[in-house]
């Protein structure tokens, strides 16, 4: 939705407050970049007030000897002299509906400088004129900075020169900085007895902003054509050219930055799982020039002049599966100011502070609710599982009584799939298998093959490992169409194939003890649900809870020790399936079965910044508390429980909780919502297409749980290597989508691929017309592209 | 300095803007204070204009019926009506010095309220009503939310309720909040045009403040008693008490949460490092409750209710080491927010944004200068290492064209005391030796015993390792007296001792190729100059120096293959050591020869967020460059390169560039200097307060550079699990320190031991005069306990 144009500068006029001057200096400018020559474009989005005295009508007044060059418009014009929201209430009366949306708002914005882009003869440039102060609301009471940020524009900031002005143009600066805007220039009036240009001149520059004062207007004269004389006079002293020039110079800067960006970043980054080999070239680097709800706003090196060099891109990913509310929340920014300008960081052992305690509390009445009781923080989900294995192998090895040696020779109990970070702990808990492994990466332990879901046909199908293929066990759900039926863990207990694992798992266990090179297996360790990294593969959730079933029964310990772990401590990694991303807060009620020990991340902040958190039940946390400091749970990173990442995470839990009562969690659930199933299993994805995408062609099977839709194309080689989905599905991200109703949004997509499975995530917030867009792209990019049917 | 009594209910107005009815409205609240017999004061900190226009007259003026109990007072008054920044201008004229710094007006009224609060019979209320608008400017120039910031008082919001007033309110708001102050009230004058309060008041409910429309008062009246009376009238006639009634129950409640605080915490936190069976009980527990420059505000619940509970901490440690510019920095605040407000967070594979591209670029252009050319970032010091690790392995094993199994047996080389962080990788670069280790630590390598710097009995000392304390090499400097010429690794290189070093270490590692046990070393991993968390040891710099040379001496590769790594690919882990926090940007320059691979966090992101960066040069980039995508450097962190952290990172790199020109900088830089050594060799610590401890009977050695000072103190037992140190020191943290001047601030210290070490360490901006006192508290510490004298 970003506006970037080679040929138009574009900026956005704010004022510090209302009265400060704002149409007079926008009405100075519009005649200097008049005088360059240049076509220039005034907007007034919202006027309130009578005509005469409208800003537009000024600004043409008061051009006269530009006429040619000069074009005013305004969008919404209203005649009560009351800030918009109430004009647009009064104007609107009983009909509220009639309020104009913002997102009306912003696109009738947006098509109009489109226009204006395409209809100028040269470069051009262009004033946008809001109304009131920064935060003054607009037609549908959405304060000026959060309605307009969409558009992303770089803006004026007009000072207060009045007595209190220093205090209100800061503050209006600050209010600025926290939505993300680019301040190219300061003005205000000059006034010789408060000054308050000569203190916010250093204050400013110190921050990288120049300020300029420019002479006040003289005293309005009585008489009309006086008025006007003394008014063009005023406007012909005023040299405010420079400032033009220095908003052409910042314009020109920030596109040449932009241009300079996929270069300098080619040789500057090494990037994260990315072949460097791979990238083919600066057009293969995604410029994120700024974000917003569920879009980035891209840059792109090839548009021509009069069309924006911006783009809006959807983060179909959630930013690595992160996202909760969309970039750049502005609740989540003020959080985050919030607990910097209260704590800063400050360091945790012994220590406590208001957020990380309201997380804690909030975490263990949460996902932790009736089994933990400890909160051990930490900076990413990798560092969160190396807590949690630390955790549940030494608590073994003291239940146990293990010496050292017997100690080094412990292994952990998984799924063939798993993926639990990248530092070397998190990967000795998985298989070798994959891709996903270096040098000093050593797996500890046994994996077993699980039986996965998907929906195939339009139905939901359950796949046997190969290890149980043969067996009788070819299995589909007789009972129930409706996918959420498989995960009713608890009503499938007492079927056949839960026999059927419970005799798989239980064998297999057995045949483990005498066998080779397999560690002495010390903990279990599982992604509930699905295994995202290792290729969003659905497990059947049944299977995982009769795992962790037949691990405690088979615990030597007596039954009676109530709360301490059997078996083997279980922990469960949720960083991913965690916190909504499976449109449940945790996964532990749909399995019917606690862990020992779990770990939280990604979407824990919002998506903002890293923290993680391990919980942890009483038994584990008994393991390691005495009175030796060396036998403490010896792990802890420099900004454990930062303040800042605790209470956007306070923050990213409250607005889940308001979210979850919105019309359009209540309608996606509604969507899917089958008898007698689990009411956690819902998507925000429409069943009806997820069961369409299912019989096409090209599709071997599909899946959506949440936010997460995954989609496995037909291909004969699998695996990480393979680029088979991202082929198929490559015409989402690039081409312009001629399908959809011209007057529908625009945008591309940012969607990820592991192998042949294309996968899209969603925030918790995102709007479901997006959904269908995305839902209509995709249904297209797998019909009409044939190359890869087989 | 943070203010909170139990008997003393204060609340610092301020106003959304000048003139918005701050006094009106504040002078009710008294007279409602007064109502329910409170004591009530009230407090003009500076008052601009006329004496009979005086605030603190009109809250006496109409306070007549309650005069017993309500006392009004002004420190700092001027008669001229402008900013009071202009009119302490006006006051001192040329004698700037004249004009009251930000420390003497604060600590004016931090005694005058503790006066107030002794004073006090019973319950009392107060009010502190500010000047101006939030942001207006104090004496010194800075303005008031920054002012007052130390203080810590929670605020009441006068909003605007004018045209404009909205947005005035909301930025005013979004200011205090960026400063982290507590709102517990917003109250504005209800006006039937332009309805403010009908918008503010479901606005500010959301962010769970409440907002309270009060009646404006009548128009001024020309007769003076007919004013008066009408005023008393309008004053009788508002019902503000419930506002009052809802602030004493947000202090109660404050006061409620801070004493429930250490038990709340006791049950939900894991610590990280801490071994909870010798936490004695909630009075070991330290309640942060805010943190400004470099002290803790910390919550004391045995203080009596006439004396703040609230007391000054330093953070003696710059926790964890963490902190560049102190707690909650405004800039790097608005930093994060800017970026927050921007980006929020944005995945970063094959993907570019503005902060990330030029932290990548400064830190190439900084620590990498001359050798990097390529920046992988993570989330801390830990996931760095795990980086540079994967990074060298990955390179030594290319190179040599290792098949998968010999890839498996690889091992670093080191020194003895090192550590790299927490999780498994980074711990198997480290000797099992000491206490950080666990059931998955495998340590992979061998481990050198390093020579150690240390200033004893006022002179400058090398400790050799028992290898090589048996030669000839038993050793003092006999060029200089000077500590800082053992840092001259340039001009010690030609010395016999170089040379015995480098016998040792080339025979050393010779003797290695046929050792048992000892994997095939692959990666030369050091910390430079000092081993942090293994016990502050400061490492003989020449000896790093003479190994670095060593290892890639032995290479038999060609040697004209330029820019590639030789020998080992060398690792320096500067997540400590770096950026300052030793008094240099990089070691590098010091030690005279580049690494391949280096590791920064901590000070990075200036103590905010985590954030790490792991730089390589081209050569080890190179490594993992093909069309294979099994090939890249498979590593992610779901935040990696998270706008906020690195924007706050630039901001941080930005301040210290200021900082290091800053007098404080260059006169600490004197003080140290000596002839013919670098400059970079110098410390924040008095170099003659450091060689005095040095002399004490109860100090083994001492060592200070840059921000780091550290104490060994003699001890029978030595080790992590030593508590000498803590013992020692313990006068620090626990008394108040009668010795001081009585005007001197008071406050404790929040240092750290690691076994017999004590350790403090300064931010990049710790005030000098803190540094002196802090120097006074540890002299007194060190020179008065006498229990642990050998």
């Amino acid at each position: 939705m970003s506006l970037l144009f080679k040929n138009l500068r574009i900026h956005q006029i704010f004022g510090a407050n209302t009265d400060v001057g704002k149409t007079i200096l926008t009405t100075a400018l519009v005649r200097a970049s008049a005088t360059l020559k240049n076509e220039v474009f005034y907007l007034k989005p919202i006027s309130t007030g009578a005509i005469q005295d409208a800003d537009d009508e000024h600004v043409m007044r008061h051009s006269s000897t530009f006429k040619d060059r000069i074009h005013a418009h305004c969008l919404y014009r209203f005649h009560v002299p009351v800030s918009p929201h109430l004009a647009a209430q009064l104007a609107a009366g009983d009909e509220s509906q009639k309020i104009v949306s913002d997102n009306t708002f912003i696109n009738s914005i947006s098509s109009y400088v489109q226009r204006c882009a395409s209809s100028a003869n040269g470069p051009a440039h262009m004033y946008v004129e809001t109304a009131g102060g920064v935060h003054s609301p607009t037609l549908s009471g959405v304060t000026q900075l959060d309605c307009y940020r969409p558009l992303f524009l770089p803006t004026i900031l007009i000072g207060d020169s009045r007595l209190g002005g220093i205090s209100a143009t800061i503050s209006a600066y600050e209010s600025l900085l926290l939505r993300g805007y680019i301040v190219d220039a300061i003005l205000l009036f000059r006034e010789d007895y408060y000054r308050n240009s000569e203190f916010l001149t250093p204050y400013f520059a110190e921050r990288g902003i120049k300020v300029t004062a420019i002479d006040a207007p003289p005293p309005k004269a009585s008489d009309a054509s006086e008025n006007f004389a003394s008014t063009e006079r005023y406007y012909e002293s005023l040299d405010i050219l420079p400032t033009v020039l220095d908003l052409n110079t910042r314009h020109t800067q920030r596109l040449a930055e932009l241009a300079s960006m996929p270069r300098r970043s080619l040789d500057a980054f090494w990037w994260p799982f990315v072949q460097h080999g791979l990238v083919k070239g600066e057009k293969d680097v995604t410029v994120i020039d700024s974000a917003s709800s569920d879009f980035f706003s891209v840059y792109d090196a090839q548009t021509p002049p009069e069309i924006s060099s911006l783009k809006p891109q959807l983060d179909g990913s959630a930013s690595w599966w992160t996202q909760a509310f969309g970039h750049a929340h502005p609740a989540l920014t003020l959080a985050a100011a919030r607990a910097s300008g209260r704590y800063g960081h400050v360091m945790f052992p012994q220590a406590t502070h208001a957020p990380a305690l309201q997380l804690a509390e909030r975490l263990l009445d949460g996902p932790g609710k009736g089994w933990a009781s400890r909160v051990f923080f930490s900076d990413d989900g990798s560092t969160g599982m190396e807590i949690a294995l630390k955790m549940a192998l030494r608590a073994f090895s003291v239940r146990e009584g293990l010496g050292g040696k017997e100690r080094k020779n412990l292994g952990v109990l998984g799924l063939k799939g798993s993926y639990h970070g990248d530092t070397i702990g998190a990967m000795d808990a998985c298989a070798e298998e994959g891709v996903y492994t270096c040098e000093w990466h050593n797996a500890k332990g046994y994996w077993l093959d699980p039986p996965t879901i998907s929906i195939q046909q339009g139905r939901p199908v359950i796949t046997l490992p190969p290890a149980l293929a043969t067996s009788e066990a070819l299995f589909e759900p007789a009972e129930s169409d409706s996918e959420s039926w498989v995960y009713d863990v608890t009503g499938r207990m007492g079927t056949p194939l839960a026999e059927i694992y419970h005799g798989y798992i239980s064998r297999t266990l057995e045949g483990l003890k005498s066998a080779r090179g397999v560690p002495r297996l010390a903990a279990l360790v599982l992604e509930p649900l699905v295994m995202g990294a290792g290729g969003m593969i659905f497990v059947d959730p049944l299977f995982q809870r009769v795992l962790v079933d037949v691990v405690r029964e088979r615990d030597p310990a007596s039954p009676d020790t109530p709360g301490s772990w059997r078996g083997l401590p279980v922990i469960y990694d949720e960083v991913f399936v965690g916190l909504y991303r499976l449109g449940m807060q945790s996964t532990i009620p749909l399995l019917g079965a606690a862990p020992d020990i779990s770990v939280n991340a990604k979407i824990l902040t919002g998506g903002l910044v890293p923290l993680a958190a391990t919980l942890a039940s009483d038994s584990i946390f008994r393991a390691f508390y005495s009175t030796e400091k060396a036998e403490a749970l010896l792990h802890g990173h420099s900004y454990t429980a930062h303040a800042l990442g605790c209470e956007v995470a306070n923050e990213t839990m409250s607005l889940i909780e308001k979210e979850a009562r919105s019309e359009a969690w209540l309608a996606a659930q509604a969507r899917w919502e089958a008898p007698s199933t689990p009411s956690s299993v819902w998507s925000f994805w429409d069943p009806d297409f997820v069961r369409a995408v299912s019989h096409l062609d090209t599709v071997a099977e599909v899946m959506a749980l949440g936010t997460v839709l995954s989609i496995k194309v037909k291909d004969s080689q699998g695996g990480y290597v393979s680029h088979s989905a991202q082929t198929l599905l490559h015409s989402i991200k690039e081409c312009s989508d001629g399908s959809l109703p011209s007057e529908a949004p625009q945008f591309s997509v940012h969607f990820r691929t592991l192998g042949n499975v294309a996968y899209f995530m969603t925030s918790l917030n995102t709007a479901p017309e997006t959904i269908r867009l995305l839902e209509n792209k995709i249904w297209n990019a797998l019909g009409t592209d044939t190359s890869n049917k087989t």
